[in-house]
């Protein structure tokens, strides 16, 4: 996901600061503010080109969504998506995920979405993957004691790896799904690459999972 | 599974009670006495045919093997399959799992396996899948601390159910494999189920999981 430098997106993301913020740790602990409301915060981490924010946001109102990506190229296309959708509870930032605790006080997220992270399959890689332990620290000092983590994935060796750390890390599991889309479900938002994964025929996993926070 | 009586099974089992065990019950804490050595114990609930617990049994002649089979009719094919073989590391008994605290001891036990259990996919019958906590309360018991429950099915449902089931009961997740025979693996034993959806192309799932014992 690395790329050449951007110019027009720098511009781009200055002149929507209202929908990029541009010194999201000036925020840490504040993003209600931002909101203008009390409403639950829900943050997406790897939002990629926003489908599933856009969407989300629109079958909930009531909640706040903050979207994290961290390749500014891709980030303007969520930021066009926002734009066109013309939704005021989405904020999208341009950082990276190891930086959350900079970003978010404790407690200050209700639910946190990975959707489709990278893979990483090679073992040597492991710490990369967003659901590494030292990764789950970071959301489970942010999240709310009664927050959520939401998993959706196409990658059979990430799910697999992922429940085991969950599991090794005191989590508890309220939902596995082996198939989503076996089932319709209209109230599921896809992301992009879900779309095309499923298209494909290829299954997608979810999970729902909580920290102990005691 | 419900079956006709059958006065010829009758027979069969007593002239074959070296291993097809009479009163299972006047061995709790006793095993090792029957096999004769100190070797660690697995399990099977719901041994079906014997495939598995013979093949298991051959490849590793260090463990003392006991399956136990609700079915009277059933447990005859997998006598029958321990007497073709000739392995003296098994045992057979013809119980309902849910006596299991009457048959073995606390700690008593090193491994169960869970081998493509009934999935009773109704709600209302939730009670009665083996992954059920009252079920898991009997294997935490019997097994040593350091002992695992290993499971192996073809049914999406029960699998979601019993990951979920586990983590509850505060179990912890040593493995899920979610497409078991994906990669060819000589070492693991299929079971006539798993040989007969395998074959039809299903995929098959497996998970390792420990309880908290202290
Ligand atoms: C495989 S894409 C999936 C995009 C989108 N969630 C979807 O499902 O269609 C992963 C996205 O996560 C972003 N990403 C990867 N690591 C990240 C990190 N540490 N922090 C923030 N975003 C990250 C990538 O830039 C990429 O856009
Ligand atoms: C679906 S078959 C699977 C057989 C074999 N394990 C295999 O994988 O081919 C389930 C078996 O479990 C047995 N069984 C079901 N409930 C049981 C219980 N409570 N205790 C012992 N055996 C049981 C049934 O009689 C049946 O033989």
């Amino acid at each position: 996901m690395r790329q050449r430098n951007k110019p027009w997106a720098d511009v781009f993301l200055q002149n929507n600061s209202h929908i990029v913020i541009q010194n999201p740790r000036d925020n840490k602990g504040k993003w209600k503010n931002l909101f203008n409301n009390d409403n639950p915060i829900h943050v997406e981490i790897g939002t990629g080109k926003g489908q599933f924010i856009t969407g989300m946001a629109k079958q909930f109102p009531d909640v706040n969504f903050v979207g994290i990506e961290l390749a500014k190229s891709i980030i303007v296309s969520a930021a066009q998506k926002v734009i066109t959708h013309e939704q005021d509870n989405i904020l999208l930032i341009n950082e990276n995920a190891s930086d959350l605790l900079e970003i978010f006080t404790d407690n200050e997220i209700s639910v946190i979405y990975l959707n489709f992270s990278d893979p990483w399959p090679k073992n040597r890689h492991e710490k990369r993957r967003l659901t590494y332990h030292i990764f789950l620290e970071l959301y489970r000092r942010v999240l709310k004691s009664s927050g959520e983590l939401i998993m959706k994935t196409d990658n059979r060796g990430l799910f697999e790896y992922s429940l085991v750390s969950f599991s090794n890390f005191g989590m508890k599991l309220d939902e596995v799904n082996l198939n989503l889309h076996q089932a319709e479900d209209p109230t599921n938002v896809m992301t992009e690459y879900e779309q095309k994964f499923s298209e494909k025929g290829q299954v997608i996993y979810r999970c729902r999972t909580r920290f102990n926070k005691n």
